[in-house]
């Protein structure tokens, strides 16, 4: 019989790498000149490798670290039996921290952050094993490219103290026009989403309605990251009624989702107050939002992320995806994903565009851009190759950076020590 | 690349087989001189085989037909693309009945129901590719053996106008603990359930208290399939508080259910009124029920199932498995599933003791019980093979045996013209 032999993983490599960022705004501070990510190596006793990505914090890195021992003589097809060993090694974890989202995402659940890079580097050697592509271990793919969203973000021209980047500043709607411009030029995205809770509210608004006069027929988004109260919310909600295709997370926690949802004509969407299964029934029971971010990476990896669509189709509630600043293994990760769940009803975030093209753990051609979209990977596994000259490069880089955690509240504290992440701000 | 071909459907079987049956009662009336299954044989370009196995009434069949044409062509991956062919091949469906349950399970998907024999048989041929057994497509398996529960049946001596079969008559107390120690010595099984809703409430719960007082260790459960009113239903409930550990059904309905479970010390179980994703979201919002029944027959195969235990796991219900006269292609299906289901918490229903042990499609040898469990398949897939000749005498069975559809209510009546299906009856 093929393939029958129960292989085994008998070595787990975690690498913590950093990778340039751009002082990209958000709520609670600016992005680093660095972004952290851990790439995560599975190989088994026959000498197959599998990949996955994840945060790169330092407390997450020890968490990843007892995880893998417990690894240790898994088989590789066992995923539920990951899961339990994963979950069982980190009972005795009593450390805070290591979230990866900067404050913004701290309620999911530490075994599914954990476990998550694992179980997609488990399906990538069950995909190289089978020599079928993952999105076929997730039941098969129902399209051949996933449409990602241009991720619009207030910035700053270039980091303080180095010479503006490319991108330039984006601080008004005109700023952020431009970079819509730029971001479709480039890519071909067909949704505009902007990280919001940056400027007092009436500019926030101001920015999407000039996406609008400039996109006419293009989806938008908006996403302050709870920086609002519930009347702020409703505020907002009514002077964008009919103008975006969701709200994002306008204020914190279910309670007062679920009272600006009453009172704006359009879905709330989530990735801060449903973020683990927990999250899920009293979300539900409250009403609270309509569209829920699904997100790999703290949801418990691919197949658990496929429950949580199977979740949202059983109630009705729409799907859409997550993103942090990623690398490519994340990326192939998300298109396999996306390309396998029915429900996905709108197009996925990614950071994508706001690394530096040459700057990738992977071999170089096999995620590419067009309109907007992802080819499936059609390689076995998740389709990519780990460039380990590209890996030690970054991993130097991770090094010489000093950087051990995110930490954009710091950063912007480090300009102005009057700075204060406060939630809701307006 | 290692088995990078796109192997799809080239052909596809459909054979309806009939199995002896014996006179065992419940409240729409009693079993027929035959079981009806179909079993589904689907094959590739490739020549591999998969196996499926569902109900056999002629309706059910017309819609499965439907459906296999419009899988022609369907990649053996494709389990996804597989649900949209088969709900498209079923938007013209206007036919009725063929839920092969008697009355019982009437609200389940009929596109769900279409869909299971099919993709068992693809999961199953993606097994044999790739040289696992199909609990490892379902993230690996978490327990080598499952516990099946003793199924106790209220049974007539034989059936009228024919001998005595080999377990007798089982109308009191008594004969149903005889029936109770049959079972677990042939089968070693450590748990037992009494379907009821077959003689006036006293005597079931007279029934339950005496398997109690014989097997004081064994978990009871007790299903009258709806028979009872709400008051009824508290009153059954309180007097086997602390003897069964849920009582199945109790009443009809999600609201019934509600008022029962509010009134009653144990969970409720259901495989009637939660039969469908539809009813999971009004059944949680009411808190009809404690514990669901899944059953990959009308869920829409294993992969949905999976679906189910998750949204059971995240909402924190039981999940437990039901179970129609069935053939070894189920029981292989229900053992991978279960083996593969983390919160799986009760020991499954079977009706397999009830069928001769020399009827069946699949080469013996493989489903073996010890100590009321199955060792799961170590084959590749399903890891049972069709025995083509007893097919083929089943399946003339079926044509001899005159039946087309399940109708117990209809073999009762043909007894006692009196009779009548009514739900509650007490």
């Amino acid at each position: 019989m093929l393939n029958m032999a129960q292989d085994r993983v008998t070595r787990i490599a975690i690498t913590p790498v950093a990778f340039h960022d751009l002082p990209l705004l958000n709520t609670v501070g600016v992005h680093e000149p660095f972004a952290l990510r851990a790439i995560v190596e599975v190989e088994t006793a026959d000498g197959l490798l599998g990949l996955g990505e994840t945060y790169g914090d330092e407390a997450h890195l020890a968490r990843l670290r007892a995880a893998a021992d417990a690894l240790i003589g898994c088989e590789v097809f066992a995923v539920n039996d990951a899961a339990e060993r994963v979950a069982r090694a980190l009972r005795k974890d009593t450390t805070t921290g290591g979230h990866g989202m900067s404050g913004m995402v701290t309620g999911s659940s530490t075994a599914d952050r954990v476990l998550s890079p694992f179980e997609v580097a488990l399906l990538d050697i069950q995909g190289r094993t089978v020599g079928r592509p993952v999105c076929d271990l997730l039941g098969g793919r129902l399209r051949d490219e996933v449409a990602y969203s241009g991720y619009l973000f207030y910035k700053w021209a270039g980091h303080p103290g180095q010479p503006d980047d490319e991108w330039g500043a984006a601080l008004d709607p005109e700023g952020i026009v431009r970079q819509a411009h730029r971001l479709i030029d480039g890519y071909g995205f067909t949704a505009l989403k902007l990280k919001g809770g940056v400027l007092p509210p009436q500019q926030e608004i101001a920015a999407i309605l000039a996406l609008r006069a400039e996109f006419p027929g293009l989806p938008l988004r908006l996403d302050p990251n709870a920086a609002w109260t519930v009347d702020t919310s409703v505020m907002v909600g009514e002077a964008l009624a009919g103008v975006i295709e969701y709200l994002e997370d306008p204020t914190p926690g279910i309670t007062g989702m679920a009272e600006v949802a009453r009172r704006v004509p359009m879905p709330l969407a989530t990735n801060m107050c449903v973020v683990a299964f927990d999250d899920v029934p009293p979300a539900i029971r409250a009403d609270a939002v309509g569209v829920i971010l699904s997100d790999h990476h703290f949801w418990g990896g691919l197949r658990r992320s496929q429950l949580l669509g199977g979740l949202c189709r059983t109630f009705g509630l729409g799907l859409s995806m997550h993103s942090n600043s990623h690398l490519g293994i994340s990326l192939a990760a998300m298109t396999h994903l996306a390309a396998a769940t029915p429900n996905l009803n709108y197009a996925c975030d990614t950071h994508w565009p706001w690394k530096r093209a040459d700057e990738d753990v992977i071999t170089p051609g096999v995620l590419t851009f067009s309109s907007g979209s992802v080819p499936v990977p059609a390689g076995p596994g998740l389709g990519v190759e780990l460039d380990r000259e590209a890996l030690g490069r970054l991993h130097e880089q991770y090094l010489a950076s000093g950087l051990r955690s995110r930490d954009d509240t710091g950063y912007m504290q480090s300009f102005d020590p009057s700075y204060t992440a406060v939630s809701p701000r307006w």
